[in-house]
């Protein structure tokens, strides 16, 4: 069950980076639900590489296909079979690795799990895998715009390197965003932002940084105490995403130096709900959905592809110097913003129908 | 499946603050391993409350008794189910909480997913539900100190407030972090860091702080790519503790800053073993253990019961100040560490199950 | 996750026969639900040994506790904890049983599995274990009988040895079920089946027979095509049972021998309903139930423990001959027939709870 | 997780009868296993529509493509994903099934579960869905040819309408049956059993019957007691087959007419394993196998698809007579005898990866 996500909402990927292809089946997906390539599309091509030179130049067109679970634009109930062709593989450009282990990429931990990897551009371990995830985020959007439809998932990326975006999250515009080839929030320091990746793809570097998220509009009662809190399904779904070394919700790090009675979110009434003054909470308590704004944050690694010679060893145990030729991000930021959110979709897709099997009354309360 | 955690080694805790028990049931752990009561109340009483002024005045016992899967000192291989009764339950002293919504509990969550909840003192929600975790925890140690005995893991709060002890983690000594009421891991600092708590109780407040975890002794190729890697796991594990909001592993929030070529951790060869010079990724490499101590950083924010007036509502929509009156820790760390440690031999546990029903043969190599 | 049954209502049962007691944890148990002990003491005393004497003697009062999960007599949504302590555990009684494996046991396959095992009356292979199945068919039924007040499952002893009731599955009435001892269906034959079961007691000989069931008022639309289709999940449900051996559903193994002329079930309309003339299918069409009348049909081995001398071998490989001096039933059935009422319920509360995820409203349509 | 089988081995089917294609995706297979299109083929072919005229002339050359998972004929322990395209779907020649129900079909259940339905040749109810589950057969049997060579998985028919074959399970030969294109396993009965099926045909009518199923050299100690016993999972895999009505094991029930001293296998000693010298138990005894042969029985109905004229209602509720035109098979026991072979392949392949979870050492005892 490695490679699923989700309870009753449940998202397989599958695909090596030079395979054939890379894909997604998703079962539980209720039927009736309005759905095409095209929707699915828009959100790949956010992902696609090639969009600006910020990002790979590998050419992938990333045209989706369904192959099952759909039927006349609607949904059927049953698997939905995605699939993603791999055209612009190159397998070739990477024989070279076939003998050594590409430092903090995870060529050498495949070897010692499996006796065996399939060292073309990763393989599995590939960034590539999240086309599955993006789609089948634009799956889970689909249905939950119909059945919430006030439900707003924003990412951005509020952090690159050393220089942090000074957009507060409620105050995040999604147009502007999507705009600007970093989706970067902050148009005040946009310019200074693409300059540092840019530095360092010119110096065969790369850089890392945050992606913030805010959700809007989830109903209070999503989640489940215990071990599947709303947040720990967060957190996980985004650390098993490539690069991903740390999540936070809410007042996350930094809440931890308040005392409490600064911390606790006071509640007031506003109509037959009641509502907090603050929300350090993020809009979670206990590990389930209060009704208010959830915001959490990411923290995604320099990637570890860079053009600069780097000390190895090879497969055989001998130590050589490096020097990657691969097409890569010099910086997987805002590539990475389609896939949070597509993560933060499914999470809530499943804890929805997980809700609506244990008290269907309870989602009809709005959220903000 | 709320209540459940891990595929092979699989934990389901039960129990409510103030009802008869809590407990745990564990379903999968292999049989002939060596399991008594006395070892699982070796960590019980690590949690308990009582220990000293810095926590709760409950008074718990905590012992504990195993109901099944365990026979002659031996675990069976069916499943073990171990009971904690509720010694001290005195819920008419929560009566008044029937009434309103504590801010940043999960009183008012609970009320909206279930439309009923047990007000005794959180009930399902209260942080006495680790007791079943950390039984959990203790089983999942004793089964891994049989088959990897190198394998250590040690937790320690490493800040609380905006104290940061200054011990880095390969420097961490167990036995002084279990000698100090605190589990503060810096001699320098401890008057401090004792002196900050207490303040905080003094005030009638809480503090909240960050506890680290260092894992030795892991062998390369635990944890599954994509979805189950190994620290998504611990992410979700760690996110679904009591008042937990954040999470970090290797270089965590502050690698974001750093390029990649500072940041990846070049291979030198030792012996048969490909090893690193750094270790930013934090012994985790595409989601599978490297060999290197993984280490992370867990954030808590200040627990939401004080004693100082606050804000709130009623459950019929009444604006109110409420002034809390029951047994509580102004700082939930010194006893949170012993429930990090747990959550980290669970999910250990389990992913050193499922690659043994992967690849056996690869368990034999040893981690640092 | 071996003792583990069910999706979203998820049951798991531990204890061994002769360890201090046998229980069950029932995770995703919707809120709000009256239910007490006695409901549930109720089917546990159907399932009692000693209710006559065509059963074991062994004297156990069964008495069950709720350790969580309900508060003042509704259900929390939490996870409810039903524990029944061993009161008449001699495990001396079975000493002898420590050195040789009894035939047609589960003795050698545990040792074989486990390379240990508690042989104390059966340890966790007794049939003590569905104590636990049948406090949670109580909890599956209480919720069932909320939403859905319709629903009937009634099972009953439909043949016994050679001796076959006469009575038809729709004309069956539970009351005269429950009236005899033997939970025969047909009072013509009744004394005859007595007879048969009172011979082989005498003899220190045991009687097998068949356990038919049947569901009315079971809404269209339960149960999920392709692997976990209704009768699917009911097949391991039985099978799931100690001695066990056979399953069948409508027309069954009889049924392969007609055309697909006569098996298949001309449809009529009634009101705004399609309905089958004729119900070979047994009320599941496509692994999802069609509103139609359940029925199935459950073979049970006669019980392997007898007083009758028997052949067999120690543990050592010595070829000895053993005779069963234990407490125990003549004939499982009578005793057997909550445990599948039980388990149908679990089946069903799972399946609802499912579709409820999935389409609310499809839930509507009533069942005949 | 409806369209999923297994818990370690994990296989997920998806795909429509007259959509792009059927396939599967194996997660849990294990890495450096042996596997090509080619082996996938021949069970594929198998199972393929047209191999004479005792089955459907629908045109399908089934040719399966591997998408992911496999590398230089090797399996990556990454999932393996298997399609093959639908070739000669003719969805205009179900058109007039639009508006109808056929009976004994699924599009009245499917339209009620879902409140849609894919009307094209039952869509994902159709029997083309095994495709996926041969497929993943396969890669089952191929890995477990590796781990365990002795393993044999023998079905065949051994009724067919009212014949009966009078060949005991342990006398067939896979070759004699392989050899006849009913896959009949008594070649004195062979031209009887022919000519009832050609008699159906003519008569556009179909027939049922009973698959048998043998399984040598299962070592001792697969399966789990409790729910996921051996054979309740083989129940559950046989139970979810198109037109299956009914599984028995061992003795089934035939066997609960036996007393229990005839009933009981008494164990003798070989070597240093024992014996039983009868095999009532079917080679499983509390739901663990003991390493003698496991043989079980399938009922099949006759298909529902016929050319005569029914009686049935449209989807409006008006009743209707109906004549079928689709390609249809009057007798499905042949084709399915690869698709029993291919769900036993996957239990075992599940129960073996999750035995050598729990206790490696105990798969090193061979089984007869």
């Amino acid at each position: 069950m490695a490679s699923s996500f989700g309870v009753v909402f449940r998202v397989t990927t599958w695909g090596e980076s030079h395979g054939p292809g890379v894909g997604v089946v998703i079962d539980g997906c209720p039927p009736g639900i309005t759905l095409s390539e095209e929707r699915i599309q828009r959100e790949l091509d956010r992902r696609r590489p090639g969009q600006s030179r910020l990002t790979s130049p590998r050419k992938e067109t990333d045209r989706c296909q369904i192959l099952s679970g759909v039927w006349e634009g609607k949904t059927l109930g049953t698997p939905i079979l995605i699939w993603v062709a791999n055209e612009d593989a190159r397998p070739e450009a990477y024989a070279l690795l076939a003998h050594l282990y590409r430092p903090s990429h995870a060529d050498y931990t495949y070897q010692a799990k499996y006796g065996i990897r399939d060292w073309r551009g990763g393989g599995r371990a590939s960034a590539r895998e999240t086309v599955g995830r993006v789609a089948a985020g634009a799956v889970a959007a689909s249905f939950l715009g119909e059945v919430c439809p006030s439900l707003r998932v924003t990412a951005f990326v509020s952090s690159v390197g050393p220089l942090d975006a000074s957009v507060p999250c409620e105050k995040v515009d999604p147009e502007l965003v999507e705009a600007n080839p970093l989706r970067w929030a902050d148009p005040k320091t946009l310019q200074e932002a693409l300059a540092l990746v840019e530095q360092a793809r010119k110096e065969g570097d790369s850089v890392g940084g945050i992606i913030s998220c805010v959700v809007r509009g989830v109903p209070p009662g999503l989640g489940e105490p215990v071990f599947d809190k709303l947040d720990a399904d967060l957190a996980k779904a985004m650390l098993s995403l490539p690069a991903s070394k740390g999540f936070e919700v809410g007042s996350g790090f930094a809440g931890t130096r308040m005392r409490g009675s600064e911390h606790n979110d006071p509640f007031y009434q506003e109509g037959d709900r009641p509502r907090t003054r603050t929300n350090h909470s993020g809009g979670i308590q206990g590990g389930i959905s209060n009704g208010e704004e959830i915001y959490f944050r990411v923290a995604f690694k320099p990637v570890a592809t860079i053009a600069k010679p780097q000390k190895t060893v090879t497969v055989e145990g001998q130590e050589v110097e490096f020097q990657g030729r691969g097409r890569h991000d010099p910086c997987v930021l805002p590539r990475a913003v389609p896939i949070v959110e597509a993560m933060t979709w499914i999470v809530l897709a499943d804890h929805w129908l997980r809700q609506r099997a244990l008290r269907p009354e309870s989602l009809l309360q709005g959220g903000r």
